[in-house]
């Protein structure tokens, strides 16, 4: 494939689940060109037909296994699987450190499994925008189930799990308080909780206080809620693993058929408007703001400006100069 | 003090370091509101004394019993410390879960020292903003040094801790895979490496592993770069913790006195310059943009419209409302 290929050109190639042109799409969707606008905003109308499955759990809970585990089971079951997992990257290089994970030689070679491993470094700014055209381009290129694995530490990261149709929480025996802590900020976002690493004689303390903490949720919870189960999972024997895909498929039709299945889909598509404006925003403006403010960082280093009022000035003149023609247009027209 | 006190009315309270008038301002901070730009911008203005330590590590290295033992010490030198803890936080109730620290509580009767949690969830697309501006007001309320301290995942944290001027990484021994891979992510951003817990039998492998993994950088170095330092320290023994407070002391000569010193905060400066641009530019057309985006929803949710079409249309209204004021303005004055 030539370099100069138009994004629009490789959506049919997309459609037809050739793997070149899924690899190439979505470097383009993670590098947010502009040239790639007019594919994904089609792509977008493609899409629709995958269930997305978000996973996340505090470094260490053995979400990766898990999703080794639960792919397989899904491509048991004769679906076609894609993954994309945002690994915590180099601030410098960039480079996705997980990209070598043993699950992906694992299935690296089996058609129907595709994994795409993200670089939150990639898309700055950008990353939930990203991640999502991303999931719909394998959704697009005929992938069944769509999971999306982040790591549940970092508001971004946490806030992309939460825009799937379930969402997975794993917790895992054994681990530290720090780590407790983390967990417990995410544990509310679960539609369905795994403990992972069911085989340690620990873990049964886990189930047990998880359930607890939970009880309290189940108390408020208004009637017709979904009550989220919590699942004890097992790499080595392989417990739970089936239990987990019932589950998913039981909450794939809540989200599907209830009210609150729908509003969730709606404040999805809200948070994907949002991000998706934001991201132009930043495009737009971002880079004119740094480029005029650089002569300025000196100033500011030596603390003889501020940045509050370099930054409203720098905005204003952006503001001005992007919509001086729109404007002189419109004056015509009146 | 009611609630009606103007923010550049705290401006001099700050300064003589009343604590409730520091917790006031910083809320306003964290909070974004537009009443508080004018103060933050003087505060600014006002700071710049103190040194900044950003202290990051993977979760489990023990990063919250290294900032306490610091802490200790710089005290115990007659230094005020300020510390701002970013606190991966609960998504749905936005609280920072580590807010009830065992060393927060140890040093809380201090009048020297001031403690901030700071939950990510607080400040939506201005995290980075909003917690610099809180290590200014720290400045400004005389704390010689303040000490920011995120968990070394997510990438807007990796971003904050980089805006210091001696950047400190904790790793510890015994950690699984994951988080060793989370960790030579972060390796890179280090001016100085602390191997915590070195009272374990397996510290010494930890410490070789990373001196050996830092020897390809040192060679690349160009001369008069700075040398990373490797610590061992142990919270049991106090192991460590004068050669670290020792180490951060010629850091922050190097910071001053050296060309890369200098560079860096530059760099400093130029991203406190995109944030809060990036932070004033989301406040303006955010929310108009979401406001305007969420009766589309049901539209986008069904795939009969797409977020980049309606991002699009959305933003040009949004700016051309914005901005035809000051155009007509313009108009008349040409």
């Amino acid at each position: 494939m030539s370099r100069t290929v138009s994004s629009l050109a490789l959506i049919d190639r997309v459609k037809a689940g050739e793997a070149a042109a899924i690899a190439r799409l979505i470097s383009r969707a993670e590098s947010g060109a502009a040239e790639a606008h007019e594919a994904l905003a089609r792509i977008y109308g493609l899409a629709g037909r995958a269930h997305v499955i978000g996973v996340t759990g505090v470094p260490g809970s053995g979400k990766s296994t898990l999703v080794g585990k639960l792919c397989a089971a899904l491509r048991a079951k004769g679906e076609r699987v894609g993954i994309v997992a945002i690994d915590p990257s180099s601030p410098y290089s960039g480079g996705a450190i997980l990209g070598d994970r043993i699950r992906m030689t694992e299935m690296a070679s089996d058609p129907g499994v595709y994994i795409r491993s993200m670089a939150t470094r990639g898309a700055v700014g950008g990353m939930a925008r990203a991640t999502l055209d991303v999931v719909d381009i394998l959704d697009v290129a005929g992938f069944d189930t769509v999971v999306l694995e982040t790591v549940g530490v970092g508001q971004d990261e946490v806030e992309i799990v939460r825009a799937s149709h379930t969402t997975i929480v794993v917790s895992a025996p054994g681990l530290g308080d720090e780590i407790q802590a983390i967990k417990a900020g995410i544990l509310e976002i679960a539609d369905i909780h795994v403990v992972s690493k069911c085989d340690r004689s620990d873990a049964n303390r886990t189930l047990v206080d998880l359930k607890q903490m939970l009880m309290g949720g189940l108390r408020a919870a208004p009637p017709g809620a979904w009550h989220a189960p919590v699942i004890g999972t097992s790499a080595f024997s392989g417990q739970g693993v089936d239990e987990l895909v019932a589950a998913i498929e039981r909450h794939r039709h809540f989200a599907l058929e209830s009210k609150s299945g729908e509003q969730r889909r709606l404040a999805i598509a809200e948070f994907r408007l949002r991000k998706t404006a934001e991201n132009l925003l930043l495009d737009r403006f971002g880079e004119k703001i740094a480029q005029a403010g650089a002569p300025l960082a000196a100033r500011l280093m030596r603390r003889e400006a501020d940045p509050y009022s370099v930054a409203t000035e720098l905005l204003n003149t952006a503001l001005l100069r992007e919509t001086g023609h729109e404007q002189d247009a419109r004056s015509k027209i009146a």
